[in-house]
């Protein structure tokens, strides 16, 4: 895993370039699709995706990174298959996860999501309940009508994944209501690899399928997505802490002031040091500026914060490992190597 | 459509009869798919049916009366197909049911459904979101990994549908915020459509699939569901105002007592008599007993209760007529039909 700057710089270039063939391939069709909604749930899905304002005139469109049609696009094309062929499949991985987002907002009464207003706060709760219900649907609905023999496996697969995800997200809302010390670090991973790591997962399991892969290699593709989702979940949780709130459109501490039982906070709590019992007794009061500031210290000197690097190195090594049973050409593997790299590099 | 006593009572027993059969041959299905569930969403899920009491242990069950997966089967077999070949669909239509129930409990507030306390009362609004989400996934999973040739036309039946009830849903939150003269009874009707007539029609267009039939008859069922569903929400609207607590498990009146603006009511809205007019500025303030009583009356001396039972009854002929294209011999439509008038006479 070891890379020079200049390895590095390359990949994140290449990963870069191929979020944007991706975006530009896969948007159009859905946008046709996100167009296609009934009522006044169009206007609703068409603000959140960036391309309309409130009022439903047109917006520049502030679409995400896609890098989960990227995941099913390169995954195809890493076994040979013709990405145009899961231009749709990619489309709808990228509903479903929108699906998500707007949901885990009202969930988490988040106010902003990229420096926009959340669904929730700009139309009502009813609103984002119902508009993320439609495009969940609809993101199962493009795969149902897609004529190609392997969509139904990609549907049935997207559908179990999106359990998993509703399970993951449930246990995370749980765990807010527990004590500090009663969540154990067992539990905290296997709820984020629910959470984050079953679509990214998903993604390269139906890149996988639209190449015409075996039960094997769609497997070792589900793996290495999915290992490289919990690396991604793990720095993105160090970035909750300490990351660049220009980077992320959170506040620095967002995560600590909300009480968060992130990886890095749960593995400082379980720690069994006194920065661990500090840590705790922080996590039962209020969590203002200084508060929150001194939650940070106490994770770190826990080695929370060691840990979660640690961890996210070694979810990134398996990845890998599974990304050579899946595809033992390196060269071929190239472009999933470099998304995974970009997603989990995004603190530094 | 007038039937004597004797024909209404047969037929009754013959619905009746069908529920039953319909529930002995897919609830067996359907709580083994519940029961396939991760974690917590599962206990929510099995709590939601009536399988089980909030802290987990085995409840009696009260599951609903099954209308839908009886239409399904009904259906298929009214077609000439083999109702067991629909079970699983059958039992995909009634998860998609309860995922919108869940779903609008939420949207509604409401505290109770069918004498229980409804899932986020118990559970909280957090997990009855994501049991929800989770439930329509399960839905749309369990036709994905049906082998049957016809499941992804299915599946693409149920997404659309989906889509529609999620329109309609948005419709019917968004008429509460408007005043009380201000929705028309046209975009009522539209929203009624997609809230209640369409699942009804989709549960019997997908039982023609399962049956093999052709574009043109999956259509005709697909009317007949609709229309049907349609008599069924002017039944229950008028239940909603004068019904009987003890069947419907709310208070005589609750839909005034909620400002609902539901088909009869806004029927009166729009008559232009001077009770329209008293009935609207009721509506402008709260809505107490004696406030509700008069209300009531307002609705009646408008005109919208005999509106409505008029419009129930074209809307049943209107079903029996896409019936007879569906399926021109009457005695193959003779269970369709008894689910039909079962469902549109729970008032008498």
């Amino acid at each position: 895993m070891a890379m020079t700057r200049t390895q590095a710089t390359t990949e994140g270039q290449e990963a870069a370039a191929l979020l944007e063939r991706t975006r530009a391939a896969v948007l159009p069709r859905l946008r046709r699709t996100v167009e296609s909604l009934p009522g006044s749930i169009r206007s609703v899905a068409m603000y959140h995706f960036g391309w309309e304002h409130p009022d439903g005139t047109p917006a520049a469109g502030r679409v995400g990174k896609a890098i989960r049609p990227a995941l099913v696009l390169a995954a195809a094309g890493a076994l040979g298959g013709d990405p145009q062929r899961a231009v749709r499949a990619a489309a709808a991985v990228e509903l479903a996860h929108n699906f998500t987002l707007i949901h885990d907002d009202v969930l988490g009464e988040d106010p902003t999501r990229h420096h926009r207003p959340t669904v929730w706060t700009v139309f009502g709760t009813p609103d984002a309940i119902v508009v993320g219900d439609a495009m969940l649907a609809l993101a199962l609905r493009l795969l149902a009508e897609d004529p190609d023999p392997v969509a139904s496996a990609a549907s049935a697969r997207l559908a179990a994944c999106v359990i998993d995800l509703c399970a993951g997200r449930q246990a995370d809302c749980a765990f807010e209501e527990r004590g500090p010390l009663d969540v154990t670090l067992d539990e905290c991973l296997t709820m984020a690899e629910a959470k984050t790591g079953a679509l990214l997962g998903c993604a390269c399991a139906i890149g996988a399928l639209y190449a015409g892969a075996g039960e094997a290699q769609v497997e070792a593709m589900d793996s290495f997505g999915r290992e490289a989702g919990l690396a991604f979940q793990l720095i993105d949780d160090l970035i909750g802490i300490w990351g660049d709130p220009e980077l992320t459109g959170k506040p620095v501490g967002a995560d600590l002031a909300a009480h968060k039982k992130s990886l890095p906070v749960v593995a400082a709590l379980t720690s069994g040091t006194p920065a661990a019992a500090e840590l705790a007794e922080l996590y039962e009061g209020p969590m203002d500026g200084p508060a929150v500031r001194r939650a940070a210290e106490a994770v770190d000197r826990a080695g929370g914060r060691d840990w979660a690097q640690t961890q996210a190195a070694d979810r990134m090594s398996r990845a890998v490992h599974h990304l050579a049973r899946a595809v033992p050409d390196p060269a071929a593997g190239g472009d999933l190597l470099a998304l995974a790299e970009f997603v989990t590099r995004r603190a530094r």
